[in-house]
């Protein structure tokens, strides 16, 4: 292995950079040239990509987005598209990739490499921690303190006017990133769609909560809720709670971005440091996660979407501590 | 004067209890006695009020929201309430009040000092800075703060996308936040309600960048922009905009909380340190401001809600900046 | 068991505060009372303690420090002091602690339990992540991302004006907060005591890198280093490195305060709630951690202090990452 | 004026990028060339410069440092320097400058455009707000933010432990950091060189405070204060303080670096924006600052460095505030 392409895919998350910058310092120590292909397989298809040096990584751990952009690719479903990003992989010389990106990231891979053998791993970059084969993904760790901040700061207002919040955060079909804000910022209730939501018990809380002249109340809904958004949390309160003071905040896109913190920099280096060596080790078409602090890789196929799969404690502790 | 109430009345704003912190401590230090008015008038009103001293405005000063929390009072409306509220004040013997809050909080106690002769200093909190008689208001500059570092986490992503948002900001009818952070945050085009919103200009704008291969565009839009809200203009970018990807994010109550900037904490100090020596000079019915960093007072009555005041030059700079 | 007490030991570390809480609400939930123990064993032995209602652990979860305060208690050491701290558990009716601190806590609870029979639990609560039976204990997440912070914007600045920084982080004789706040700043030197350091190499480095044009260099360096101190490396550097504009950071005690990150509330909420239901199940004289995302006990006398554990993988990357 | 340059020299400040920034687009929407000149004085006589497009700029108004890198030249004080430096800004064609800097980079201009007759404007960046002809320099507000969220930490700390923190911030000559990250942080004591510090009254206040059961004590002192550093701060309490628990924290280089504030990013926008206008207008060798809201410019030879200018009400505020 002389050359490797390694580029973003999918929804961008905190700590791309920081992976991107393994990728390469690590290639680059081992005698790699590396190539960044922009806009992940679009990128690949209109050979949107060129030769990096360590000066390109120079100061980018610490950057939220990517460098190397990133997109979805309809071309990339099509026979000819896959042609195209294959001839242009051929053409320049690149003999193993790294790609770093989320669930669709792997089957998009998938349907590639059955027909074209080049080597690729893959990292789980995205937000969301809906990935069979690590225990966290390169983003959820810093999109779910940018969520606690924002909380925290929603706290500060809802405690002023005695208010009740429905704050709405991110997650696809996983309730992680509201299991844990909500936990994290003391939230009065958690709906996340792994635990069946019932409005009727969230409204009899609020108004025993009133009774005992408790109004403050933070409703944490993740964006997937088996009930539904925050929107349709609120038409419920607005229903059933007299004189309630119901506020919505959808948090939204802040959610991906801004520096990463400490523990996506450190995992996204880690897991870029092990993609290359996995690749010069001769492994292909595998994930390479982190599970219970080991580096373990996954086959490609064997890499689902999965929603958050909570300890039998953490449920519990979730009915005591917002009660 | 022997005894002086506190309160804080309207939308809350971070640096209030920085300034409840400054009136306890200097009345203390004057030897006064400062009782405490939870939820503004209504907590008049309902009699909802104690004594402090200077623990209970310890470690206060750095703390978003406010210890005295916060309400709009219907109550306070009627005649009965005002005789109600006075008759309270006076069961507590309090002689001069601290008044902190937005232009609802001066009007409210227009009416009230009309008929009722007690002493008042109001101190402008509102992160709206939609006031005369103050260059600033408390909270203005956390709020603005908040709502770049969100916007600076937005660029992260639109970045990697290629994408344009539509960013709303707080404000009610004022359009500084939108301008102060669309500035920061080199936004492409800041919509206000100051200057008459063209967006066939902002759609113009967009297919020009296109052209140039500039697809990424962030839109700060000020919640009482002439023109509409953030859904509004998505609504017009997604019918004039081929291929557009556009999302929308409203920044909420984000921008309500938090710990206060240091300008906040200075200026907060600065204003209810000024208040109390303002009563024991015997002033009365004015609002204490800031201006040209000078302290002023201004008589309620004169005090009035007004959109922003920008300067010819800034108006040019924000034309050049986003051009 | 109908009463029990919580109390926070040692140096404070982020998240004591949503630890205490967890404490508090999950033993109201068990009909338990909580009596709150200040500043540690020094409080058991001045008898400075009282009942803790929900209401008491309100709106804490986010904040630093700890509202039981801490300290080092000299008395404790001795006979008479845990006779009378004993005495006054008795007194109070207390039948069952939680406390949460390093291993200065444990150590102390190991001669006084063997003497009095009062069952205990203990929490991990320190930044030092230097504890046997644990992954992490609750600070050291917070303790790096605060690091973190610190030395992104020593970067800023090192790269404005080319310079060399010596940054010195806590972690007493553990070099995580090093490696970890090293390794996600992009530091171009780690220097940790678990990994002799050769001074001779960093100058051959530096030199090497200032052949190359590149003078920008930060050195993190654990405040236990083998080596020394960030002074210490300092002086050596002065006299190897002509012309060299050098800089020394010490961090210190910001490391130890702010808000506590996610990982830190929700570790901290998951051990304090699994502690209460651990002195409830019987368990005793046992330090609850989480080892692979699962609680686990471990006994007092087998809790050992200890330094990093890096794993290979980790310690390779770090030379390939910082080459 | 076809041809202008833009530096940026001595320390560096967070909101240099910005004021890049602004400087870069507002030449070019005047059809004017822009050649950024890297590390200040020393690139004019190293010839380090090249033409800066739109591009250049993107995405800097919220990066910390500086992009054009800044240094103290010691050659641009010997003739041969400035005869070096001017004649290359002659080869280069340029017939303007923009200088970002603090008072050494303007009494480096006075020497030089004695004798060399090319227009140039400066912009006040400096942390210190320590120049007379604006009320604030770029990177004040962002240098203080900086230090009040590192004393917020300490105070977390020092309440959980009741020690006495000594706390040193930058400002050079001038206490204006400490004043006001002194004030915004409540703290106890705060010593800066304008007012004559008397560790007397420390002492006594301390002591005072310990018979009422107050043991927090955190003293903000300048670095340049007339009694000396943090270090000398501690060796008169370490004498005088009885069982006094006193640690040292020194704010250092944090200061310098950091996104900038929505302050410092909006003055800098302004001031650059100012200045390339005042080039166009033909202004030459004055500073642009802001006084009272407005844009004032002010003759190189009459900008003085400054202590703080401290109002008679915020002087007798601190001692109240701080009692």
């Amino acid at each position: 292995m002389k050359r490797i392409g390694v580029m973003t895919s999918g929804g961008d998350s905190p700590g791309m950079n920081a992976a991107i910058r393994a990728v390469v310092r690590t290639a680059i120590y081992h005698k790699l040239e590396v190539v960044g292909i922009r806009r992940g397989y679009q990128g690949m298809i209109d050979n949107d990509m060129s030769v990096m040096q360590t000066t390109d990584v120079s100061s980018i751990i610490q950057r939220g987005g990517t460098v190397l952009k990133t997109a979805r690719s309809k071309d990339f479903m099509t026979p000819e598209g896959m042609k195209q990003a294959y001839d242009n992989l051929q053409a320049q010389h690149i003999d193993g990739l790294v790609l770093i990106g989320g669930d669709g990231t792997f089957r998009g891979a998938n349907a590639f490499f059955d027909q074209y053998a080049i080597p690729a791993v893959g990292l789980p970059g995205t937000i969301d921690k809906d990935l069979s084969g690590t225990d966290f993904t390169i983003g959820f760790d810093t999109a779910v303190n940018t969520a606690v901040e924002a909380i925290d700061k929603i706290r500060d207002t809802a405690d002023a006017h005695n208010r009740i919040f429905v704050v709405e955060v991110m997650g696809r079909d996983a309730g992680y990133i509201a299991l844990y804000s909500g936990l994290s910022c003391g939230a009065e209730d958690i709906l996340i769609p792994e635990l069946k939501t019932d409005m009727g018990e969230v409204v009899t809380r609020i108004l025993d909560d009133k009774r005992r002249k408790k109004d403050v109340h933070i409703i944490v809904v993740a964006e997937g809720d088996d009930f539904g958004n925050a929107e349709a949390v609120k038409a419920v309160l607005t229903d059933s709670v007299p004189d309630a003071d119901i506020r919505v905040c959808v948090l939204g896109h802040i959610q991906r971005g801004g520096a990463p913190s400490m523990a996506d920099r450190v995992l996204a280096s880690r897991l870029g440091y092990a993609a290359v060596n996995a690749l010069l080790r001769g492994e292909k078409q595998v994930m390479i996660g982190q599970i219970n602090n080991e580096i373990v890789s996954t086959p490609f196929k064997e890499v689902v979407k999965q929603s958050a799969q909570i300890p039998a404690d953490m449920a519990e502790m979730t009915v005591v501590l917002t009660a």
